[in-house]
């Protein structure tokens, strides 16, 4: 590819850079976004070649666009790059919402175009910004693409080829399959883990219980130190998938807070055995 | 000292001894539980010099015995020896609660010993079992000792001094802070795990969910690998403070709930906000 064009710069969009200019995927990498010191700082890091506040001129004669800015900002972007981008032109994302996408590119363009490819890359950080990016995130990391019916297969063979550059493995699920599995193994887990943070910074001994914060407590709560414009766009974007899952969650938590209070032994070894069981099956 | 006697050589115990043998603490240490394939395994990995299925030999003449088998079993332990240890043996604990270890050593000698030492390392594992043992696991972290009022100086001294062997912080509560702390730090985010592996292994897509889970889920779920008897009996010595945690906790992921349902987005990212900067405060 000669050009490929990246909105949002930052710990994915960087990575991306990076993992693709490591690998020398493309020609010139532009990075465009609304801010001019993470540009400059992604230009420093090596990760972009030149980069430009305007997004026409960023997406004009792009091979391939990538959106890596937080989902609410997307169908932004796509309005103001519709009229100068090419149909030859291959578009996707990194958003962690589909649905929310796909809406979005209908609603600037008319229809879902047919070389834009959905996608999100399952991997992440809790640190934010390019100086956090990294050409190695992908590497053994899955990518999801969510094509539609109209979709060009050779825009997805496109996309599938430069993930799988940066050391990825693409598989392909439906749109709304896509945003209910990631409520429960992503969305579900932030929000636990900021509960977990408020509901502890709320406590009478705040200062003794950091202090003897250990790994349990450095573990389940690492997701709460994500960046919080990602996440509070996550919960409007996939808000009813995400309720599904935390009142399935509540219901759960309820079951188990009664078997602790009835002092219910063998039904807590049950139950955290058949955990730890399947856990492990995943992890373990 | 000459010798210390450890009931319960898994993980905690395990890594005691071996910390303790690297440093050359005491001439002998002896290993009782009532598994002899887990004292054989404890001797053959250098934790132990020698094992006894016999709680009162093992205890006879030691001059310090640590109690690392799960809390539930503390009082056994404690009744089979109280008939057999020196009232110059000093005795310490690694029980994760702390009012109950208290309580059950009542039960055995009728008052809690002057040289009793309660105590509780804060380190520990997913993993149980002699096998994951390390002489490296206290270094660098904290150890509570919840000595009362009745309590000898000199054997919190000496446990003081067993544990900064081994690397470790000791510090002084009082039993009720301790248990307050821990249901905050530890139970909960165990509580909390163990509930989050139980919704999504009883969602329609588990097995895409399973496929699909990355560090978040991985991290938010990693201590309900724990084990199940060691939580069975936190949950039922510690359970008025944990239900007071968990309650607490439900108000919260309920308000959030709230936040998601009415599209609050400056509400989330001020909570999202908030909880970053103090969770970075703590581990950032």
């Amino acid at each position: 590819m000669e050009k490929i064009c990246i909105f949002g710069v930052g710990l994915i969009g960087g990575s991306l850079a990076l993992a693709l200019k490591e690998k020398s995927f493309c020609r010139q990498i532009v990075g465009c976004s609304r801010n001019e010191s993470h540009l400059k700082r992604a230009q420093d890091l090596g990760a972009i070649d030149s980069w430009t506040l305007d997004p026409c001129e960023a997406a004009k004669d792009a091979d391939l666009i990538f959106l890596a800015t937080p989902v609410g900002a997307i169908e932004a972007v796509l309005k103001s790059i519709q009229g100068c981008v090419s149909e030859q032109t291959i578009i996707t994302d990194g958003g962690s919402c589909k649905q929310s996408v796909v809406d979005a590119a209908e609603r600037a363009f008319g229809r879902l175009p047919d070389r834009f490819v959905p996608g999100h890359p399952i991997a992440g950080k809790e640190k934010s910004g390019v100086d956090h990016a990294d050409a190695k995130l992908y590497v053994d990391h899955k990518v999801i693409l969510t094509p539609i019916e109209t979709t060009d297969p050779t825009a997805v063979a496109a996309v599938t080829e430069m993930w799988e550059t940066c050391g990825a493995n693409v598989q392909l699920l439906n749109v709304g399959q896509h945003d209910q599995v990631l409520a429960a193994t992503s969305h579900l887990p932030h929000v636990l883990a900021y509960a977990l943070v408020e509901t502890v910074a709320n406590t009478t001994y705040v200062s003794e219980i950091f202090e003897f914060a250990a790994g349990g407590f450095r573990d389940s709560s690492r997701v709460a130190s994500s960046d919080p414009t990602m996440w509070r766009d996550i919960c409007e974007y996939n808000r009813d998938a995400i309720l599904e899952m935390t009142s399935l969650y509540r219901d759960r938590l309820e079951s188990l807070e009664q078997l602790i209070e009835a002092g219910d032994s063998d039904g807590l070894f049950e139950l955290f055995s058949r955990a730890r069981k399947v856990r492990d099956g995943r992890f373990g």
